[in-house]
This record gives structure tokens, sequence and C-alpha cells, in this order.
């Protein structure tokens, strides 16, 4: 008998096959990596990025505020408070449907506080499990497909056309005005819609969402509505799902504080799922959910959400509406000098981030030009799906003073 | 043809057939469901709470400032920050690897911070995927199980024999002093093992967790260990699997700051998946989990994760040690009570749970008569699995005068 020395020990347990098909990095580590080569390779450069669409502002005093005086007071017996309700707190579950829902007859109990949207869609996916079948924007944010791909609703990647095989991507483009043409959708299961959109920047019209709402019922699919943007509209189209008739029996709804609030770091989101509605067995989807939310999660932090009730106070919704009010100033000055150079440029309006056209160009190549020239991180278009090559997203979450040099380095670079 | 008025719609998606194999509710929502009706019942009565193991203790003041000067930097320039790197920032990582595991050669790269160790079981569920067995301590924490089914890692429950079809249950009673007899056990993919175990207060011995890596080894398995009330150890046995030699290449570990700090509504955890730790291939389980943590989560609140920094620090350290203190001379307590009552009582040394035998009785109906009786709410065994019939799990987790007064009632009922 010969002892094997030293040989590294490997587990008989099989790698899930489902995380194995995904492609290379999830979009926004793999941009933070480059633009840590880019710095290495640039040390002296001063690199601004319009990338990953991270909120840059300090958060309100009068939010922040709330949450110091929470913290506090989990140091006294009084204001101690150890586990909370899975589901969120009852005080800020109601003051979300009041304000975000008060005319739509969502509940208090339809809401689900959470941290942040792309947990929620991921508790989603475990909900609906592998035997489902989905439809994406294309583009469209890559959580949605990621979680997909993990759970075991898709094929492999196919790399002739960019896509995995059984997702129905529903192409947006500036041809058909962002909106998909449903009468070449396939079926599926489930729907995720994003409006107003990542990446494209574009908010669907009551006409359109009536559509697609009527697309759902006729299906007898579960649509899945991310209204992360919604206080960016600035036109009368639609904030949430539920101001479309017949909604609640057909979609659940994702939002969060992080574009409002400057949340990204602190996180808090919610999810409502409507008691109207069913699965094909009547089942009502909120009883699933909320055992999914029970049974994986244990509650958004009670701080973040002592910040979430000092965001929907009436200090706290105006000093929100000024720091959107910040970034859609900082997206007009983004607008005005991709318009100015030339460029087709779309979003925008209702929306903190800005489409631009580079005809017969790949977003990659577009990325890294525009990276080594004027080391700015943007988004490549592609990184959102195959419809997405030849678009650039840049977002206008920054620093006026840094979206402006981005701005003037823009011009030096194409005037 | 006729219209039909007012029929609710009902969508075409199929309800999550594992969904649906989930028994009742999760244990602690049904739980507080019967604390709610006895207190409807008894609205003049002093119920006390001794059943979910929810901390009761104000957070140390030098923590909770650490959170609030967190919050109150968040409204400043210089003090914001948004998104932060999904695994933990660097130097809660790094404070982690050297607080717990400096003797050990955990790296900061090794922990992943969380939002607790709840949501990171089902984070690693989700990474192992349905197609993997498993194995859990009967009784055991009920998420493990859970999830199990959730994700289609099990099949029917079996009313008979109350237990998943597909889930080694491996039986930890008095008889084999709490330690499963490996030579009975079948091999699985994943064995989750918690120790100190929840619920049944026993910490395992370096001699047993050696035979478990060891069967871990020899199975090939991967080996979930549960170290959530480490801190509470008062004996020489191990704080963290990586004590045992070989543990890296077969186990990874979940922590959590909820019962040293008072963090249970704070939300903060981590989780070690050691570089060493391969699947059958020779692919680095990290790389998936990391994969995963990015794509389904967008990291703990930085508010939460500065928490956990003061925690860390030397006073912080100081502080949760007479946390924890208190909790412990709480279980003493209850565990006098119940020894001098002449009950068969365990646990309690090396953990804030103590579990007491009534023998030939049913759980729930025990629980039940002491509710209806001392109006204390303690925990059915039997919601921890089947092996849990016939005993009772009391938490320390409450203020030193109510664990004096449930004391007291229990003493008025059994003397």
């Amino acid at each position: 008998m010969f002892a094997v020395c030293c040989e590294a020990h490997t587990t008989k347990v099989s790698r899930n096959a489902n995380i194995a098909k995904l492609q290379a990095g999830y979009l926004f580590p793999e941009i933070a990596r480059r633009r840590s080569a880019h710095m290495l390779k640039y040390p002296e450069a001063q690199v601004i990025s319009l990338g990953i669409g991270d909120t840059t502002e300090p958060i309100p005093e009068v939010i922040t505020s709330g949450m110091a005086k929470k913290a506090h007071a989990l140091s006294t017996l009084e204001g101690y408070s150890g586990y909370g309700a899975e589901q969120g707190e009852k005080q800020l579950r109601a003051a979300i449907a009041l304000t975000y829902y008060g005319d739509l007859s969502i509940e208090e109990s339809d809401i689900f506080v959470s941290d942040g949207a792309k947990s929620d869609i991921s508790r989603l996916q475990v909900m609906f499990g592998s035997n489902v079948t989905m439809a994406v924007q294309d583009p469209s944010y890559p959580a949605y497909v990621d979680s997909s791909v993990i759970l075991g609703q898709t094929g492999q990647f196919q790399k002739d056309v960019e896509k995995y095989r059984n997702i129905e991507y529903m192409k947006c483009n500036p041809e058909n005005g962002f909106f998909p043409d449903l009468s070449t959708v396939s079926r599926t299961d489930i729907i995720f819609f994003c409006s107003p959109n990542n990446p494209t920047g574009n908010a669907a019209t009551r006409e359109q969402l009536t559509r697609l709402v009527q697309f759902a019922k006729d299906n007898g699919s579960i649509l899945v509505y991310d209204s992360a943007y919604a206080m960016y509209i600035s036109d009368d189209s639609p904030r949430s799902i539920f101001e479309i008739p017949g909604a609640k029996e057909v979609a659940i709804e994702v939002s969060s504080f992080s574009k409002y609030a400057g949340f990204t770091g602190v996180r808090l989101g919610w999810t409502v799922v409507p008691k109207e509605l069913r699965y094909s067995d009547g089942f009502p989807v909120a009883k699933d959910f909320n055992r999914i939310v029970c049974t994986t999660f244990n509650g958004a932090s009670n701080i973040s959400q002592a910040g979430g009730m000092a965001c929907l106070s009436p200090e706290g919704l105006e000093a929100m509406h000024k720091v959107v009010g910040f970034y859609k100033e900082n997206t007009n000055r983004i607008m005005e000098t991709f318009t100015s150079l030339g460029f087709s440029v779309y979003g925008g309006q209702n929306a903190p981030y800005v489409w631009v056209r580079f005809p017969g160009q790949s977003s990659w190549d577009v990325f890294s030009e525009i990276l080594e020239k004027t080391h700015v991180v943007t988004t490549p278009g592609s990184g959102f799906g195959p419809a997405g090559d030849g678009f650039i997203r840049v977002s206008a979450f920054g620093h006026r003073g840094n979206v402006l040099e981005a701005c003037k380095r823009f011009k030096q670079l194409w005037q």
C-alpha cells in the first residue's frame, strides 16, 4: 500500500449544471474588473464612472437621521427590537401601499418589504421553480436572465445568436418604439418587463401596458413588472402596472428605494403580489411567495426599514424628489451632449439612463474605445442582450462635476 | 355567445410542485400564530416568549454608535457610498477572518458577508440545485429541510414517519449523545450540521467533528456547518469546523452576528467557502457561490456592515461577550429549574437553548399545555424533526425578569 501524499481531495458532488451554463461574469462585476485594469494601466487618469448605475449623491439628512435614530434606539430597552416580520414592518408596508398605490386598492398585506429588487427577483424565481418558461425584453437588466438560467428554466447558451435556449427574447429597439411586437412573441409562463426600462431608458405608455396586460391575460401568463425607476417618469406614463385595469390578476410588481433615496448600499425594496393573482389550480401566488419569504429570508434590516419610513414622510418624499430631480438634470446634460454630437439618443426623459446608438459597431468595442480615450466607464448595450449591441448605456448617476467633465470629454472625442 | 361576467381570471402557470410539498406553515410563524390566538383568548395574561429564539437585550452602545455614525456619514459627500461589493466590504471580511479564523488560514477572500444565515442557507441551496441529496440532523433548524424541499431535492412528505422522502435524517438524541451513529447514515451529497445545535443545545466534541469530517471525506460529501451559536461554547468544543484538519476540503461554514450582538433585526452574517473545496470535476465551489451571491444578492446593508466592524473592535468584542454572558446566565436559571423539577435536561452548557424531555408525550401537546397553564411560549421539539418529539426547546433569550417569572410558573405547574 502506498499512501498518496498531498494529492488534493475532491468531493463527489456534481457541480450544478445550470450554473455552468452562465456566460462569463455577471455584467457589472465584469465592468468593474475592466475598470480596475484600466486604472492599473493609467494610474494618473481621472476615471469617471457612468457605468454601473450606482447612486453618488448623499442621502438626504431627514432620511439618515431616521436611520441613526433607529440605530441609537436599538441600544435602549424600549427601542430594541429583534426579528421583525419577514414581510416587513406593518407600518412600512402600509406607508408603501398608501404612497405608491393609494388609488389602486393595493393593501398593506399585498406588500412584501425586501432588501432590494435583485434579491426579490431571485426569490420570485425560486418560487416559480425550474418548470416555467420565461420572456424578457431584449435588452434587459441581466438578473432576470441569469436567475432564470440558475434555476434551470433555460437551455444552453447559443453563441451564434447570443441567447439562451428556452427564453423568449422580446426585441425592443428604436424601430418598434422599444415596445415588443407582441404578435411575434410566443406564450411563456412568466414575462419580465421593466419600465422605465433599464437599460434603454424608455417608459411604456398606458396604451402599450394595456396591450401587455391583455397579452398576459390571453396567454395566462404572470407578468413580473419592475418599476424601480418609476419616480423618474416625467410624462404621463403609468408609474405602476396596477394603474392598468385587470393587472392585479396577472401581475407582480418589484420596486426599490435604491434610485430614489440613494439606498443602493442601504438595501431596501418591495414586491407587490396581489391576492387576485392565481396559479392555474386557483392557488394564490401570494401565499407561496409568503412561504418563500418566510423560509429563505429574515426581513430587511430594521434600520433600513426605519430609513424607508423616513423616506415616506412628507419631508422625506420632498427630499427624494430633489434627489431624483438632480439626476434628471444630469440626464438632460448627457442627452444634450450626445444629441449635439449627432448621435441617435434614446431614453432619458423618464429614466436616469441614456441609450446611445453606434450603428454597426460592437458595444464592447465602443465601451473600450470610450474608456481608452476618455477614461469614462459606460455600459456596453450587448451586456443587456443581443438587441443591445450597437448601443451604449450612459448612466446619469454621478456628481455634477463628473458628468459635465465626461460630457466635455465626449465632445473632445467626437466633435 | 354569453360573456361570463365577473368570473375571476386564473393564470395558466402551474404552481411549483415542490412548494406544494411543504407541510403547513414554517415553524416559527406557526408558533407566532398560536401565540396571537392565545393572547386573544387571554387578553389579560402576561405572555412570556421563550419560543422563537429572538434576542431581547439592547445592542451595546459601542455597536449602535458605529451604525448611527455610518448612517450620518451617508448624508455627507465624503461619507456616502452606494453599491458595495456583493461579497461584503473588504475591511469587514478581513476582520471576520482575523477574529474568528485567525489561526486557521481562512483568508479574507474566503468570507462572504451576508444579511444572515437563513438567507445564505437558501443561497447555498440555489447553488447546489435540485440534483443533490442531503442529510440533516434530526432534530434540526427547519430552514435546512424546507429550503431543500423548495429546491426540489426531496420527495413527498410521508405523514406516517413525519419525514420527506430522499432526505437522510440523522437521529440525534440522548441515547447517542446527540451525535449521529455515522455507521447507519447513508451517503449524501450535502450534510447540514449545526453545532452548537439548534434546537438541542448540544455542541459536538473535537473527536466527533473529526469523525464527521472523515465521514464527509470518505463519502465525497460537502458539509454545511452552521456555527451561529459558537460564541456560546464554554467548554473546549471547536468553535469552527475549520479547527478540524482537512475540513477546508469538505466544509462550508455559515455564521451570524444575530445571537452575539442582538443583530436578529439588524441582519448580518457570513459564510466561509474555502478555495480548497471542489466539485467532482475539480471546479472550486467558491467560484459558483461567488456567482450566486453576485447574481441574486446585492450585499448586506452598509449600515449593518458598519455595525459588524464595531462588533469586531476590542470594545465591541467585549460588549458581545457580555451579551452572550447575560443569556448564558438565563440558560443556567432555566436548566436549574427543570433539573430541580426532575426533568431530563439537555443542552444549555454551550448554547442558549435548553432541551427538556417529556417522555411519551407529544411535543405540541406539551407546548399547548405549557402555554395554556403558564402563558409561556416554548417551541415543540417535533417542529424540528420527528426525533424532536417528546421534547420542548426552551430559549434563554429573554429579559431576566421574564425568565425568572417563567421559571416560577414552571415550578408552580410541576412542583
